[in-house]
């Protein structure tokens, strides 16, 4: 392939040719640095979640940052969320389940209990198994790329998350549409009823994606900082994962709003927008890599492959 | 599955429809237990690697169980590792990187540094960039079914593993194959050039898929057992997920081939044979889940997201 017979020639010869070629087929990551401002959304405080875990082995502090998920999908789990976190529900719980190449789940550990389960506050909604897709319409275009995608057919980008689309529907310009589970997204357990999740028990994927699970539980958010202070847990070696003893669970000291977090305190992170030109190009070069190290580019992508590039940035 | 209560409540809130359903729509793993005998393969000796890691934080050992590949794929790879693993050469070296949903690696920490480099064994084979894919010819028929794929237009299961392929060859029933970067796969880290790979640097995947690295890189085999002796490490701080200081990597006692041990100490395995009628339920039952937790199924799946059933099975 000339491609192929390019990149020969360039490694041949020496530092100006190997720089023209980084010119020339710059890596994903390199793309998205040159982002203008304006690409970058930033994330409102009130959509993020900033979960402490009591302190690792090593001493130091664990901490989460998850950023709930924007209207139009699962507003009613993630005003649970906001709710629970408000009045400090987590506080005190813990992480009950590591499940390799699949999840971690934090909650209530007594939940099933209920001698001893813990009283959930007043003014959590329950949300019908039609919540785990959105009705997009007409006024709000699907402007991304759409991709072959085995499970739902098409996927694309919308307002900075991956979702599964089912386009043929009776008004062209409607669109069914659902997140997807990717890697450190953020879901909310359930019991066998679909109408059963509250929010109040929650897990992040630490795995390949488990995509069978799109449209049958309700995703929240996804994890934007700290996911390895949950991948990297020691496995639980009952059922699922379940952690056998409680000794092995890792206590939750507290799970606060960003908005509710002294000013100093505050986290700030934007996102590139999936909107814009440079996610575009960023996307193409996911899918074709020809950065120095590639020899083959694959020629497409999946959606959970090509994670949208989240920055965190100073305090005002 | 993400349950809370699941048991318990079936049977509290589920009697005899959710029996019935559950007779009528068994799970992945439900289907994969009704295999007969002869449906399952067993694993050579000469194919199983077998490295033990320095005990761990618990005091508990900490066992990595390897499957090479089989013929067609990356041969000269495989048995460059075999001639490593004869001559314990991988023996006191150690685990230098783990990279949060990508990878794990070992080898030689010196092994960039040419006056403190552990020499490397004769009889290795430098292997081409065209080794990364294999010509299978039509004497070898591709008896599964074929995937739209986004990486390699399309997937299958040959022979127990994971492929791209591509089938729009001069000879319709030749095709070219290679094995694909699901999880827990292992491969063969390489320097920029790509004929560099020798196999004494070792690789497996603990995150999403990484398929854009297919044909880029050599695969070898995957983890069968273990793996989350390796997906659990603590993440690396340094560039790429390398470990920072000597302290933190991970030292590895021995790295053994299956036929080399002493007979009682022999591991034995078996896989589902991918030709095999119980492993097309599977794979219809992993892209279709209509198990008691399921409200939608999703109508396929992705190649990554259906591991192959493998099995530990008694010692002779």
């Amino acid at each position: 392939m000339i491609l192929r017979l390019l990149r020969t020639l360039a490694a041949l010869t020496l530092p100006a040719a190997a720089l023209a070629q980084e010119a020339e087929a710059p890596s994903p990551a390199a793309i998205v640095a040159t982002a203008a401002p304006e690409e970058w959304v930033a994330i409102g405080l009130q959509d993020l979640l900033v979960m402490e875990l009591a302190l690792g082995p090593d001493g130091q502090p664990r901490r989460v940052v998850i950023q709930l998920m924007p209207p139009p999908f699962s507003q009613g789990w993630v005003e649970n969320i906001r709710t629970l976190a408000r009045v400090g529900w987590y506080d005190g719980l813990s992480i009950n389940r590591v499940q390799d190449n699949y999840v971690v789940q934090w909650g209530d550990p007594d939940g099933e209990d209920p001698a001893k389960a813990k009283t959930l506050p007043e003014g959590l909604t329950a949300l019908p198994e039609s919540a785990y897709s959105t009705m997009v319409k007409d006024d709000d275009p699907l402007t991304g790329e759409r991709h072959a995608d085995p499970y739902a057919g098409w996927s694309t980008f919308l307002r900075g998350w991956p979702v599964g689309i089912e386009t043929d529907t009776v008004h062209s310009l409607d669109y069914e549409a659902w997140p997807v589970h990717c890697y450190a997204m953020v879901g909310v357990g359930r019991d066998l009823p679909p109408d059963t999740g509250s929010g109040a028990e929650l897990y992040a994927v630490i795995g390949h994606a488990p995509r069978h699970l799109d449209r049958n539980i309700a995703l929240v958010g996804r994890v934007i900082e700290g996911i390895e202070h949950l991948s990297s847990l020691p496995r639980g070696t009952g059922d699922l994962g379940f952690y056998e003893t409680a000794e092995e669970r890792v206590p939750i000291r507290s799970v606060r709003l960003g908005d509710t977090l002294p000013e100093g305190e505050r986290p700030r992170f934007e996102y590139l927008s999936t909107e814009s030109e440079t996610f575009a190009r960023y996307l193409e070069a996911r899918a074709n890599r020809r950065d120095a190290f590639f020899i083959q580019p694959a020629g497409g992508v999946d959606i959970c492959n090509a994670p949208v590039p989240i920055r965190r940035v100073a305090a005002e």
